[in-house]
C-alpha cells in the first residue's frame, strides 16, 4: 500500500528533548524546586496563553515583536507568554484577596519568543523564577541571596560567584553628579563595563549619552573602586552623604554583607559589585547576577533584584518585592561543558534480560522484587540473542544485568553481571537485593 | 497619578494554579515520575508548537476544530499540540535512529483544545503518558498493566480496579458473527453498556449499526459472560475456534491474568471485562481502563492499550507498542472529593517569626542552621506584631513556629510553639534541630 508520508520535522528554533537531556533538565528543576521549598516558596502555574493586552508594551518592542500571538476561535486577541514576570503580575493582582501578603512563590515553566534562532538560542525554553513580595524587608533581599547561593551549591559548583548591588547607590551617585535625567543611558554603559572595557564606556557616556569628561570619569572612578568590601561601602557613604536613597542602598548592602558573615557564607562566593546595574531592568533596589568561576563567557547563569512595584499596571495596590530566575538551560549547558552531566539514557539501575519466553512470569516477578526494595529495574520485552540484549544494557547505561535461562530456573539462582566491571556472579535468590545493592553502592 | 489599568484577568477556559493546587499536582507529578522511573521508562519532551500538518486530522473533525492553530512570524502554519501521542508518533519517526528499540519513555506535558468549557473541563490541561515501543510482547502488555497498578497503590488508592481486555478477542467475535464491517458501530455501541445498559445497547446495534437481534444478543451475551477469569476465558476459548486472532487474545489474557498471579497481584485490583472496546481508540491489543471503587462516576482515570503502528503517518517503519495515560487532573478532583489532599499552601514546616529588626542575621542564621538539617523553614520578612505573623503561619499552614525576642537572645534559647497542639516551649539553640524534629515526626 502506497502513502504519502508527513516529513517528520520540528519548527524553526524549536527542539525534541531526549532521555539524555531531560534527565539532566528533571535533576537541575528538582534542585531548584528542593531548594526554593526549603526557603518556604510555593509552586504556581499560569497559562500560556494570554489576552495580548497583558502582555504588549512590557518588554519593549523587540519582545512584542517576537510574540506568538493570533486570534482564537472566539475572536479573542490571545498570545503565548514571553516571560513568567509579567503573568506572575496578572496573577498577583488578580488573586491577591486569596493569596495575601507577603507571597513566596516559585514557578517554573515554558516561555515562547520567536527571536533570530542562534547557537544555543532557542524559541522554546524554560524559566525556574522565585519571588517574595509584600515587603520591602531588606530580610527578603538577603534571603534572595541565600536562595541563589543554596542553588548554586546543591547543583554541584563550589568556585561561583554572586555579585550584588544596590540600584539606589547608583542613582545616589547620579543624584550627587546631576545626572538623574541621563540615568538610562549611564546604566546601560555601565553594564558594558565588563565587555568594552573602561576607556570605551567613558567614551559612550560621553559621546552617546552626553555626560561631560569629567562626570564619566567620575562615575567609572567610583564603580571601579578597589578594597575590601568595608572600604568600598564607607568611602561610598562619605561620597553620598546627602543622598538620602544613596545612604539607604549603601546601608542595605553593608547589613547583607554582616548578615553573610553571621550566617557562615563563603566570602569569596558573595561579592560586592558597584558596576553591575542591569540597567535595562526595572529594579529599583538590590541586584544580583551570578558567575561561574571556570566559565565566565557564559554570563549571569541566576540574576534578579529588588523592585518597587510588580503589578502597576493591573491593580493600584503596590507590591514590592524581590526575586531572581534560574537560566535553566543556560546553566545545563555550562554543566554539559563541565563534564558535570552524566551521559546515561535509562532512569533504571537494573536490566533483567529474557532468554525464555515460558518463563516471562519470573522475569518480571523478580523485576517486582527489586522495584519493591528501591531498586529501579527494567525488563527487555523480548526474548532476543542475549548479545543484542547486553548491548541495549551498554548503550543505555545500565549498572547490573540479571540473567536467568534454564539452569539458573533449575536452581532458584540468578546469574548478575556488573556491566561496569564485567564481572559476573551466580547469586541464590534471597541474596539477590543484596547483592545488587552492593554492587550500585560501590 | 491617574493611569488606565488593565484588567487582570484569564482566558475563557483557562485558570490559574494557586499554591494548594500546585503542590498536590506537583506530589502526583513526583509519584508518577518515580514509578515510571522505577520501570526503565525515560523522560522525553517535544515542543508546544509544532507544523499544524502533523497534528490536523489525526483526532477527527472535533478535535482539528479545537486546535490553537494560526500562521507564525515566519508564515508557517502551526498549531498547540492537543495530545502527547502524536507528537511522540513525530518523534519517534525523526529520532528513530537515535533512540532504538525498544524504547521506554514517559512524556509528562500541557497541551491544549479549544473545547466548550464545562465544569471540570479546561482548555489547558496536564497529561501523564507512558509507552514501550518496537515490541510486540505481550511482556510489554503486563508491565504496562503492573505500572498502572503501582502507580494507583504508590498515590494511596487502595480499592482500585484495572479492567482489562483485549480487542483479538473483540475481533475474534465479529468474524465468528460476519460482523467485522459493522466493527466500529458495535465496539461504540459496546462501549455505552455500563452508562445505557444491555437492552438499549441491543437496540442501538439493531437500529444504528444494523445487526440483527440474534447477532446483537450473540455479542452481548459474550460480553456479558459470568464467572471466574479462568471459567470466562475457557469460554471464550471454545466459542473463538478458528478464529486465529481470537484465540491469540484468548491466550494473551491468559498469560496476564496468570503472570499477575505469580508477581502476586491482588487479584481483586485486576478485572477481565470482556465489554470494553475503548471503540474510537486505534488500539488493536491489550486495552486498560482504571476505576476507583469509592469513585466510579468519575469514570477512568488511566487508560490505554497497544496498537500495531504508531507513527505509520511519518514513517514506513512499523512500530507497534502499548502504554497509557494518567489522567492527571481527573485523579487530583478525585482526590480532591476523597478528602486525600492536604490542605497547605507552603511546603516548609518550620516559620521563623521575625521580632527585633536589630538582630535578623540570626533570624536567617538558625533558619539556615534548620534547612542544612533538611528542615524546610521559612522567615517571616518584616518585624509586624506577633499576633499578625501567627495569624500568617496558621493560614499557611506552617507545623511549627520559632519565636525569639530580647529575653530569648540574651539567654541563647528560642521559644517553639508547635501550632497544631498549642503547644509552646523554650528551647536552648543546640537542641532545637533535635526538639523540632521530634515535633515534626509525631
Amino acid at each position: 500500500m502506497s502513502r504519502n508520508l508527513i516529513k517528520p520535522r520540528t519548527l524553526k528554533g524549536f527542539r525534541d528533548h531526549l532521555p539524555d537531556r531531560m534527565m539532566a533538565r528533571e535533576h537541575l528543576i528538582d534542585i531548584a524546586r528542593h531548594v526554593y521549598r526549603s526557603f518556604g516558596f510555593s509552586p504556581i502555574d499560569t497559562p500560556a496563553l494570554e489576552y495580548s493586552e497583558i502582555l504588549l508594551g512590557k518588554g519593549g518592542d523587540e519582545t512584542d515583536k517576537q510574540l506568538f500571538r493570533f486570534t482564537d476561535q472566539g475572536n479573542r486577541d490571545v498570545a503565548m507568554r514571553f516571560d513568567l514576570t509579567i503573568p506572575f503580575a496578572r496573577f498577583a493582582a488578580q488573586n491577591l484577596q486569596e493569596i495575601g501578603t507577603p507571597f513566596k512563590r516559585y514557578h517554573i515553566g515554558t516561555v515562547w519568543r520567536a527571536e533570530k534562532p542562534q547557537k544555543g538560542r532557542y524559541r522554546e525554553f524554560m524559566q525556574c523564577d522565585f519571588d517574595t513580595i509584600g515587603t520591602t524587608s531588606n530580610a527578603a533581599d538577603i534571603e534572595t541571596l541565600f536562595v541563589i547561593h543554596d542553588l548554586m551549591e546543591r547543583v554541584g559548583f563550589s568556585d561561583f560567584r554572586v555579585q550584588v548591588n544596590n540600584r539606589m547607590v547608583l542613582n545616589g551617585l547620579l543624584e550627587k553628579l546631576d545626572l538623574q535625567d541621563k540615568a538610562v543611558g549611564v546604566l546601560r554603559g555601565l553594564d558594558k563595563l565588563q565587555k568594552i572595557g573602561r576607556d570605551n564606556v567613558i567614551a559612550e557616556l560621553v559621546e552617546k549619552v552626553g555626560t561631560t569628561n569629567e562626570q564619566a570619569e567620575r562615575v567609572l572612578e567610583v564603580v571601579g573602586a578597589e578594597g575590601t568590601t568595608d572600604e568600598v561601602l564607607s568611602r561610598l557613604e562619605s561620597l553620598l552623604q546627602g543622598s538620602e536613597q544613596g545612604l539607604t542602598g549603601v546601608a542595605r548592602l553593608r547589613e547583607l554583607f554582616a548578615v553573610c558573615r553571621i550566617a557562615g557564607l563563603e566570602e569569596s562566593r558573595v561579592k560586592l559589585d558597584i558596576s553591575i546595574a542591569r540597567g535595562l531592568d526595572y529594579y529599583t533596589g538590590t541586584i544580583y547576577e551570578t558567575f561561574l568561576d571556570d566559565l565566565p563567557g557564559i554570563g549571569s547563569v541566576c540574576s534578579g533584584g529588588r523592585y518597587d512595584n510588580l503589578a502597576e499596571l493591573f491593580t493600584t495596590q503596590s507590591l514590592p518585592g524581590v526575586g531572581a530566575s534560574l537560566g535553566l538551560d543556560r546553566l545545563l549547558a555550562a554543566m554539559e561543558e563541565l563534564g558535570m552531566v552524566e551521559s546515561t539514557s535509562t532512569p533504571a539501575a537494573v536490566l533483567v534480560t529474557v532468554l525464555d519466553a515460558d518463563h516471562v512470569g519470573d522475569y518480571l516477578r523478580i523485576a517486582r522484587v527489586l522495584r519493591a526494595e528501591g531498586i529501579a529495574t527494567e525488563v527487555f520485552p523480548d526474548p532476543r540473542a542475549l548479545k543484542k540484549q547486553m548491548k541495549y544494557a551498554s548503550r543505555r547505561g545500565f549498572d547490573v544485568a540479571v540473567i536467568a535461562g534454564g539452569d539458573e530456573f533449575a536452581t532458584g539462582t540468578w546469574q548478575v553481571k556488573n556491566l561496569s566491571a564485567g564481572e559476573q556472579a551466580s547469586v541464590e535468590e534471597s541474596q539477590l537485593v543484596e547483592h545488587i545493592r552492593g554492587l550500585l553502592a560501590d
